[in-house]
């Protein structure tokens, strides 16, 4: 068994929001797909234990926000590696109310689609969703982002409770790259953070005081030398 | 409703392969993702009418083929435009049997994951069937074809029966354009037909008269004209 043959299979980038009661929360996840043309139906896995997945479970709705291929990274980290438990996901995101009462994200998205669950399926330590879309839009043009893109030119991670998470060695080349303890993003001095207006071959040790993880908004200190 | 936004979401593009009794059948499907890391569980998402299906659920094995970036149009065509039932699906290709007994495709592949199904789940025309994964290698290196590369760069067409089938209007810019009667893909003569060493500004007429449809094998006689 070779488990790099996974990370052969494809995906997109999306924002999975729901809601419960007056409360609304979101999560990236990148295993969407369509289920059928005619009804229209999407499906998505959810890790058990995000919250998304409980305001799923009691609203039984869903809306998938399609990322653009140009989103920052800290739009990922601000759904993908905190916990809307103890975090407003959506402070300083635009955002609208759709039909079905989830909230569709208007920041760095280009499309959406908005869905009532109408079937689940336990699957261990996730659950597929497959909703009924009865809501759908082009929010703005553009290419959505890919999971692929995000890995390779991003330089993202993946979160440990994702479908897709697979242990990887940390990467050892080169001297003086730092990993976030908090959620293993590695600052690579090769390449800066342009995101955030560092440029290539600016060391760790020069960053901005306050310059934060561009995917989990960890501080400088959360910081670790990876060792060679 | 927009369905244009359903085209936003990103998928690769496999081979999904099974077996009945001595008899083997693959077709190409998108819908194909990682359910969970530990244990590894992955989905796919098959037509009810397809042979295939009739093989997963006889035998309650598939196997996931991905085919490299680089793959011609007419392996597509012989996998996912024509039925296993009336065409031997492996004449010519390049295949051994796996661990579940299921054919792993080795023409223009880079990867495999061959699963016995645990679960699966009825979705109006389509069955989600999800599998563990006891066996999975990289075939040779390379990058995966998408699914938006396929339709993109390659000219692919979406065959009636997919999840993600929507109806489409004829492309009629241009002049000269034909379309093939049987899967709906047509020749432009601005680009040719390069995987069959057709060059770029080759009329229709001027396509030798061996020359076939590179999706699904169709001769010249049953091409149209498409009407502007």
């Amino acid at each position: 068994m070779n488990f790099e043959a996974f990370k052969k299979i494809s995906y997109g980038l999306y924002i999975v929001s729901s809601k419960k009661n007056s409360k609304i929360n979101g999560q990236i996840a990148n295993t969407v797909f369509q289920v059928s043309a005619d009804p229209p139906l999407i499906a998505v896995c959810i890790n058990k234990e995000n919250l998304t997945h409980e305001f799923i479970e009691n609203s039984k709705v869903f809306c998938i926000s399609v990322l653009a291929k140009d989103a920052p990274l800290r739009i990922i980290g601000q759904f993908g590696f905190r916990s809307g438990r103890d975090y407003n996901k959506f402070k300083n995101i635009d955002y609208t109310i759709g039909k079905t009462g989830a909230p569709i994200v208007l920041s760095f998205t280009i499309a959406y689609l908005d869905a009532r669950v109408i079937g689940n399926m336990n699957v261990g330590t996730h659950t597929f969703f497959v909703g009924k879309v009865v809501d759908s839009d082009i929010i703005k043009k553009g290419e959505p982002m890919t999971y692929a893109y995000y890995h390779r030119v991003k330089g993202g991670k993946t979160p440990v409770k994702a479908p897709t998470y697979i242990k990887e060695d940390r990467e050892v080349n080169g001297l003086d790259k730092y990993v976030c303890k908090i959620c293993g993003y590695i600052y690579d001095p090769d390449k800066g953070d342009p995101d955030n207006g560092i440029a290539p071959d600016t060391m760790f040790e020069n960053l901005p005081d306050d310059w934060v993880c561009p995917i989990c908004g960890a501080t400088k200190d959360q910081f670790e030398k990876v060792k060679q």
